[in-house]
């Protein structure tokens, strides 16, 4: 029997982070965590959805509101027919005829999007008795990728080329899903880091972050270089040679700066140096791609869409670490 | 004695245009012509500044409720004190440290801060007794470039190299003024061509707007390519070989499909091709403008800010006719 989506609430939810300059950055100096919560209700009986999308506090009430505008969209439709054909049901809420206008996937607009895409599948992952990763993990190529909307992006991968990259990874799978289970995902941590921290205030939230079992950090980097270089010195000092050290501007500097920051941090061994400029200027971070290798350059957090994400790729203006 | 913005109102205009297609296009199909409408009011009796932003509908609203968000950076603001130092006032605008999240200068978040910049410039242009385009053309090149925020846009162009041009055009500056007095500015039409009208709707409007000496004409691409060859065959035929006749895609089609439609067209004699794919795709359209050209590829209305021009200027993907 078809699922039908019943109601739709959207609750503006904010933590007040900016207390303690938790959060802080070069450019985000007082964010305060917040989320529009979305919660979809179906006529079966306990099956809800949730989803969220992150905002910095202020103009929370700002994406609640273009969710209220794209409700119209998921309320009253069935579960089972809108994953049957998700890319083209993903592609009308990101292109509705008006609301498109004031993105087109980009801004409030997409932020609004991802929170009911997200309480979607959150809603699929329950019908099915598993978790999001392993409802994901559990579908054929084909499958996973008939999902994902591909228009403007087949110069740079078709739906063929997709699948075939998940056909070649599938011998491994059940060995990658096990040791997902037994030891986790590797991860860092950036909540040693925020700019708003002081020395001291680092020093004891990398001791207290090792005593957990982490050994790669991430500091916030852009306001005051003399500063910042001896705060990384500091880390590298705490979490010897073999921790990772990443840090990141957010966005802050310019090209010619981001490159010239580099020269005075490559004596700690960075892995990445995360949104080094404009998250725009992908011919810019190109060059700085170029710049300051073999540190690595890491973006995507501030990249809009998919089509800015093929730029990207195009102008190799990303150098991820391979780990 | 300065000016003091004593209040701001922000309504939620809407025309419903949508009723006869007026508007209309290949992914746009059925628009509301609105906007959010802010007025100013200050100290000064009389003295007020109106600003809009341009939506097309639905989401008019999320707007509004983003420019009352921005409100406190301008609400009991010395008019003088912000003029003095507009390219900071702008830049605090439009990268306030939790509204920029949602951005930065994208979106929802862009469209609000130009709605309140506009209605500045407007009460700016007020104050000085002249329309907003004589007060900007009365500007000392120094003084107008100043008005210019260029960060992240240097290694395009530097305050510097903005005035020399500006410099090198001031001999010529009085009498383009008074051409465009006497004569006004050449400019083309896209009220025959709507995606939505009919050809016997178009081949009428042609003649309405022809009538009012009109010369040059803008049509609609992008849905029924054998369609719309017969609907350019149409309006060249109306408008003689010397009209000028555009074609504007809305960003519908793939890279490919822009430069494959382009052979049907090219027997009429373009002068650009407006939007051809999806905005965010700059080295798409650098393909794009290599493979039509004569035809110019124009973009622009779409591209959400001034990194993102200076994208498509590097990579020489717009090539706007020379007129």
């Amino acid at each position: 029997m078809p699922t039908t989506i019943t109601n739709i609430s959207v609750r503006d939810i904010r933590f007040l982070t900016s207390d303690g300059l938790h959060g802080s950055d070069a450019i985000h100096k007082d964010p305060d965590y917040s989320c529009p919560y979305v919660t979809l209700e179906t006529d079966v009986p306990g099956l809800t959805g949730h989803g969220i999308t992150f905002t910095l506090g202020r103009g929370n009430e700002v994406c609640v509101a273009m969710i209220e505008a794209l409700k119209e969209h998921v309320l009253g439709k069935n579960v089972e027919a809108i994953f049957a054909d998700m890319h083209h049901f993903w592609y009308g809420l990101a292109n509705d005829g008006q609301l498109r206008w004031l993105g087109p996937e980009k801004g409030v607009q997409h932020f609004a999007v991802a929170a009911l895409i997200n309480a979607l599948w959150d809603l699929r992952a329950k019908q099915a008795g598993k978790p999001l990763w392993q409802l994901l993990a559990d579908m054929e190529p084909a499958e996973l990728v008939d999902h994902v909307e591909f228009s403007y992006i087949t110069d740079a991968l078709t739906p063929d080329e997709a699948r075939s990259i998940l056909e070649a990874n599938a011998a491994t799978k059940t060995d990658r899903a096990e040791a997902l289970r037994e030891v986790g995902m590797p991860s860092y941590t950036s909540s040693a880091g925020w700019l708003g921290y002081t020395d001291s205030e680092v020093r004891d939230l990398v001791h207290k972050y090792q005593a957990e079992g982490w050994t790669r950090f991430k500091m916030k980097i852009g306001a005051d270089l003399e500063a910042e270089v001896n705060r990384a010195r500091l880390i590298r000092e705490e979490i010897g040679p073999d921790g990772w050290l990443m840090v990141d501007a957010n966005q802050t500097l310019t090209i010619n700066e981001a490159i010239d920051w580099m020269q005075h941090f490559q004596q700690f061994n960075l892995v990445w140096f995360e949104e080094p400029s404009h998250v725009d200027d992908i011919l810019g971070h190109a060059r700085i791609a170029k710049g300051i290798a073999p540190i690595g350059v890491a973006v995507g957090e501030a990249i809009s869409n998919r089509v800015l994400f093929k730029q990207y790729m195009q102008a190799e203006a990303m150098a991820f670490c391979q780990i």
